[in-house]
């Protein structure tokens, strides 16, 4: 054990998955993966202090000292940073002061922060976007979130309340959203549609370009907003990205309007994949 | 005449007009607006040219010694800050170096940015939104421009080219921007549709309510990718904004994601109104 390390748990808490680590400054040393309980608030911290008691006994039995937890979770949060104000697929912790419960079960200072913050902030100090400035990334997994690294920081907007590109309207006429769009299209199942489109099924693969085509003008939408360096995708549905990454570069280099940013924006892969979220939930930990 | 006062020419061109004044550091002394002309370059540089002759002569008349120009455009500024990359609504000055045959036929230093980065600052420095700091702004004239003032200066993206939401694709499945349905809606000419409206036209009064409501899901799209404190709304056709803008306030709120942010936003309309663009413009050729 080198003592001059320091240790924080990650925990990175999705809309099909929580999934916690132990990371030592620079990578994950151990990890355990649940499903998010979607019945009531209380099953919830149940599996979360299941989640998290392995490694707060790990690190006892090596007589590893903890400074404290850092969870991303996917929705809103408030601007104080405790409460979770709206998490679409999450609904049973929307309002839930997450921080002061997690405090009381493991004993450790928390911090709280929106999933995709901590996506791009893992990759960014340790990941793909390691050497830019403005970095937008985008998760697409349960749902489709978003999270903005501007200048060595997250951006975090005047209420903690940006990055939500999931929650763009799609079609001003019917009020449609990206997230509500996307769910129907891989019908509530991304992984099971990829199997099916995997197989050949020609429906299957159809929708999964319409999701690429979707998520491509969502994000020329936002780049004609903030015209960042980089895009940098994540989440489980990208292990499928080979069905619907061409379709997102072709529709977002179709409906961007600067010509200059048409020709330098840059679409990367995440780097650090199914860890990335606890590796940037530990960072965030460690920063505070 | 006060010899402490530093004296500036501001230009703002739009789709429609273009005008110029004489700017003292606090007001606008003297001003000129001319119709923007849309058949070629020559015939626009002549017209620019005697917009700005009769700042020129009468500041050698008053003795004054102006410092420089500024210009705001309706377009994408590329990022030298020299050229038009893209301006949807006066094609004829696409990848022109206006600061160049500006600064010929001038005899003075001549700085150019977006229109609506220049109505930002203005209102900003010096108008409506002078207690804020994250400020989103939108010109509803011709067309459809939007800038971003964050922390003390415009928000400038990577390649110069974010803040256009009149660029938005409002129907992922035609493609059609948020410019285009305004400019059909409108049947490009929102004056003359306003007129109609206000003698009672019912069909015209639909038209600038769904104008409105289409602005307002717009408005609430960059709400929850940016989440600023304030919007502020300039622009000719805001003249009439009785006729629409309580449906941008009603779509707004119904699609902003964040309770917090839909409690805390607010929707502030210009206070310097016509000069606003020329005074902005000013302000950013006084700062360079």
């Amino acid at each position: 054990m080198n003592n001059k390390k320091q240790y924080y748990i990650g925990i990175d808490i999705g809309g099909t998955n929580m999934k916690a680590g132990l990371f030592d400054g620079e990578k994950i040393i151990a990890d355990f993966l649940l499903g998010t309980p979607k019945d009531n608030f209380d099953h919830f911290m149940i599996m979360l202090n299941a989640l998290i008691e392995p490694l707060i006994k790990k690190a006892k039995e090596d007589k590893i000292k903890i400074n404290s937890i850092g969870a991303g979770v996917a929705g809103v949060i408030n601007s104080t940073g405790k409460q979770v104000l709206n998490s679409p697929n999450i609904p049973i912790i929307n309002n839930r002061n997450i921080v002061n419960e997690l405090e009381k079960i493991s004993g450790l200072p928390v911090i709280i922060d929106n999933d995709v913050n901590c996506f791009v902030r893992a990759e960014t100090i340790l990941g793909a976007t390691q050497k830019y400035k403005n970095i937008y990334g985008i998760i697409i997994g349960t749902g489709i979130g978003g999270g903005w690294w501007l200048n060595g920081e997250n951006y975090k907007g005047v209420h903690n309340g940006g990055g939500e590109p999931g929650e763009m309207i799609i079609d001003f006429n019917s009020g449609i959203k990206l997230e509500e769009a996307y769910h129907k299209l891989t019908q509530n199942n991304p992984s099971l549609l990829a199997e099916e489109a995997y197989r050949g099924d020609i429906l299957a693969e159809k929708s999964y370009e319409e999701v690429g085509s979707f998520i491509g003008i969502a994000i020329a939408n936002i780049i004609n907003i903030i015209d960042p360096e980089v895009i940098v995708l994540g989440g489980g549905v990208m292990a499928s990205s080979d069905l619907f990454l061409s379709k997102i570069k072709k529709s977002m280099r179709e409906y961007i309007i600067s010509s200059e940013i048409k020709k330098n924006i840059k679409i990367l892969k995440s780097k650090l994949g199914k860890n990335a979220g606890i590796i940037g939930a530990a960072l965030l930990s460690k920063k505070s």
